[in-house]
């Protein structure tokens, strides 16, 4: 095969109710989901609270280490919203009422019948330059900085702006995975799983043990970018079931 | 009142299959929950892959941080499982198998009449003078070194560890708060929410957007560390929406 193409990226969750407990968060495993099929690989997830100086920095690291940056959360209209601001800085731009935000939601309010206040205002707030990701749930827009996308932290509209961003972003070969059950626990399979993975090297081959509330089975997962080449890895993991399956019923009087 | 005492902590959840989305990580949210209620601030929450370059990276960024760093994932019997490793690493030590974790695992295993496989006594590897954070479920104890506490990912087993835990650590005041439910969305209570902000500065005053498919409301939450404080905020809060609900009345033909 032709070598494939990696494209890498990094999330960065923003809210103190992700910390509290108060939020279970959502987007994390939805952008993860998402950008597996397309061929982006997510290498790391941070959260931080609604604090200036923690999401400057956490932008700042992760921006400059991987092709994207997916942002959510904090670009509401309230006094807790601080993700444009904080964007703004990590690239030493001012922070606006975009123009063509303040067209649209405008119009939508007049539309709607309601005072387009202040508060509502600061949702075209941006970094001067920046483009828009277009919102179809509630119109008020995230938007895209170089390589770091903002977006909502309500699930239903992260997921339709990230819907709307997604086929315009360079993505590469995507990570193919077959997953292969294991009725035996991590402690049977981990030394002959360890060679199968070394017979196995352009391949990653995880396991994830299950505990049942009584004993532990494994899911022996087979990630690579290439069908054939994972295709004789699982071949591999299969016989190698199959072979601890032997041991055991010799072993039973 | 006399002055707060502020712990705080960090978490690094460690697994390939969180950022493939395989996955969808329980252990960060429920830590959340956990660690509010004891009076431990998170902080900051990391997630990376079962990468040892990236583990040591992020546990020694956090670990110089915060009070307490939590980690799950990656310490079970596979090749994939290079938590002991990475922070052995970090903190310069030696990866060993660990004498007592030997002691109890290995008889373990003979009370369940079950071979002590290599594999398994990767299970035993910790950095050298680790002490054990108890595993009711399933023997194989996690470890703290300093003030980092690794943990199992499963999700039954770190919630047992963390029980396990959580009553030896330093705790500090804890965050108390109370919410209230806004039948008007961000853009309503946007500008009197940030007034209501600045009257109670001892309060922290988070609005959390709902979205039934077609209107927002908003939960409207007051976090402080002082119940007198608090109830003081939450009255202003409850006045700020009552003067909008007049406010719109008026309005109405």
């Amino acid at each position: 095969m032709t070598s494939p193409t990696i494209v890498t990226a990094a999330m960065l969750a923003i809210g103190d109710e992700l910390l509290s407990g108060r939020t279970k968060d959502k987007n994390i495993g939805h952008l993860a989901d998402m950008l597996t099929l397309v061929g982006i690989d997510l290498r790391e997830v941070r959260i931080v609270a609604d604090d200036e100086e923690a999401i400057v920095d956490a932008v700042n690291a992760l921006r400059s280490r991987y092709n994207h940056v997916f942002t959510s959360g904090g670009i509401g209209p309230t006094h807790d919203d601080i993700t444009a601001d904080a964007i703004s800085r990590a690239f030493g731009v001012e922070c606006i009422h975009d123009p063509k935000a303040m067209d649209l939601l405008g119009a939508m309010y007049e539309r709607r019948g309601m005072d387009f206040t202040d508060a509502r205002k600061r949702m075209a707030r941006m970094p001067a330059g920046a483009t828009h990701i277009p919102n179809p749930v509630s119109t008020a827009p995230g938007f895209a900085v170089e390589n770091v996308y903002v977006m909502a932290g309500v699930p239903q509209v992260f997921q339709a702006m990230l819907d709307a961003l997604l086929p315009s972003l360079e993505t590469g070969t995507p990570i193919q995975s077959r997953t292969v059950r294991s009725p035996y626990g991590e402690g049977d399979i981990g030394a002959p799983l360890t060679e199968v993975q070394k017979k196995n090297p352009e391949t990653s081959i995880g396991s994830y043990p299950k505990f049942d509330g009584k004993n532990f089975s494994t899911d022996i997962v087979i990630r690579g970018r290439d069908a054939a080449i994972i295709a004789a890895a699982e071949a591999d993991v299969i016989s190698m079931i199959e072979a601890i399956g032997r041991l055991r019923e010799e072993k039973q009087p």
